[in-house]
């Protein structure tokens, strides 16, 4: 049935979403806040800056009226980044005359509050001005969604028929949804990720080969695992599509900003270089701060997280880190019991 | 403490582990059945059919009798291929005096029985003739191995102790081996996983993107652990080294046979030409019709190695098998309760 959708964030994954969700032959309105971009949107039906030679549906229209895009909306989807996320629900919310589905598909946690992005939303939006919150994640480069290419996601919420919604209102023959129920699991998964791809990045930068790729990234979904499970996290969901999957593609692109900064890490560059010359925000970076604190509250082992924060934080070399993980005390793999 | 270990098979990994041992300070006889070839390890301590460039220690002897190469051995390694697994186990149990602990690192199932390697040793060597069997897995190219290139991977057996001292055997400051008591678990990992390398090279060769790669080896992974739990796995052992650590190498390295011929399969090229110019094995092309066979028996659900199954013995055309998949009912991704 045709939805009404408000996409709240025109980048690239919000406006290649937003586009999905048109071609499913849903009502939907995009909202920004640069003006040039949103005109860009609706009088060339573009988004240069973001999806460049992308053809934007001329259904597709943008706005800078936060509340004109929410009206009368069935769902409202979330797609700014994780530092504005906050700001932006308590805009919503009191702006929001009804009660739609909430979906997000940001990645990370709140800075200082180690939060997840649900629970952020949570707390800024009550209770009478929404239904259930819904997460979307998984491997997909918004540049290959915007151009049909196969694609598959989770949407995850603790209600299955709201994940189901959610399911039905994205999936086509290019984009395929799975459920799960497992919101912590899907969003601790997605937002420390980033730590493993700039460990393999590393690896990549010092000249190891794919045996040690892999281990990292075997080894760091394995202790990623164990601070998502500590966290309340159902430990099989890190084999999912938010967990092994997102890994896989942020870890063997070479497109993901996260490993090329590990890559140039390895290389020997310092890290304020690197982050200058980028030019953009290296999530994994304030990731592995919060994942490293965490850990220690909690008292978690995560020695791949230990290692890159101490190189990324304190300064040691990169090399050494490396190798000491290498002569920890031998370990069993399997740390969960399954019944 | 010094083993007496005995590697029978010289081929790439055999001549790698071999090499590891003696660097360990372990006392090592290499079996192998080409006279050409023992005769090089011993005279020029190379083996430069399988790892050229590589200097072997000239501590590491070859032999071409298997009563020499086992007489007084505490463990013996066998890294023979998966076909000949059942005879080299005869042979060994018709000239084996002592009791070693029995190691194995090949990866498939026996053709036509589909059994796990662990039971054909099992049957064809008595227990009065052995300690246990330890399965030695994970992503571990042979030739990086060789030089010194950090690896980790996985040494299974019920017994803990045993898989114990296995690790202890191989592990130093490039290897470093992790325990798991999931032998099934281990074992269906690493045969299975070649069925999912032929389905991501498809979908390379059909020029498909980064998402679609993961989104194969994410689906392929649950797939493979659902037949897997169905055999007696614990689902949990497929995040690990054996499943998705083997997985990412399989998967995401061109020199890998089995992606190599699914990104031909993907290009539109015909199996009989593909396996004739490659004038080599690809496992994962009988790994695919034991899987597919062991799914109608058991009643699993298995879309992608379904799909793979009538692209090379169905002449079902690639694109139409992949699209097919897409179009499936929708799913959720989480089949197995975690308490």
């Amino acid at each position: 049935m045709k939805q009404k959708v408000a996409v709240l964030g025109a980048g690239s994954w919000g406006t290649a979403l937003a586009k999905t969700l048109v071609e499913n032959g849903h009502d939907v309105m995009i909202w920004g806040n640069h003006e040039k971009q949103i005109d860009e949107i609706n009088e060339h039906h573009t988004n240069t800056h973001y999806l460049p030679d992308v053809k934007l549906p001329e259904a597709l229209k943008g706005t800078l009226d936060l509340a004109a895009c929410i009206a009368d909306a069935d769902a409202v989807l979330f797609v700014v980044p994780t530092k504005a996320t906050r700001e932006v629900a308590a805009k919503f919310a009191a702006v929001c005359q009804n009660k739609p589905v909430v979906i997000h598909a940001s990645k990370g946690l709140e800075k200082d509050t180690h939060k997840r992005i649900s629970v952020v939303l949570a707390e800024e939006i009550p209770a009478d001005k929404r239904q259930d919150i819904v997460v979307l994640s998984g491997p997909s480069h918004a540049e290959e969604v915007a151009v049909r290419d196969v694609t598959t996601i989770t949407a995850a919420s603790e209600n299955l028929a709201s994940a189901e919604y959610v399911q039905s209102l994205f999936s086509n023959e290019y984009f395929r949804i799975y459920t799960n129920q497992d919101v912590i699991g899907v969003e601790t998964g997605a937002a420390l990720k980033n730590i493993i791809a700039l460990g393999a990045g590393a690896l990549h930068g010092l000249g190891f080969g794919d045996n040690a790729k892999a281990a990292i990234m075997t080894r760091g979904l394995a202790e990623i695992s164990r601070l998502g499970v500590a966290m309340g996290a159902d430990p099989l969901t890190f084999i999912g599509l938010s967990g092994v999957g997102d890994l896989i593609v942020t870890c063997t692109s070479v497109h993901s900003r996260n490993w090329r900064a590990g890559d140039l890490l390895g290389k020997g560059h310092k890290l304020d270089g690197i982050l200058e010359n980028m030019g953009m925000i290296v999530e994994g970076v304030s990731t592995t701060r919060a994942a490293y604190e965490l850990a220690q509250e909690m008292g978690i082992e995560m020695p791949i997280t230990q290692a890159i924060y101490d190189v990324l934080y304190n300064d040691v070399d990169v090399d050494d880190a490396i190798r000491a993980i290498m002569l920890r005390d031998y370990k069993s793999e399997q740390e969960f019991t399954f019944n």
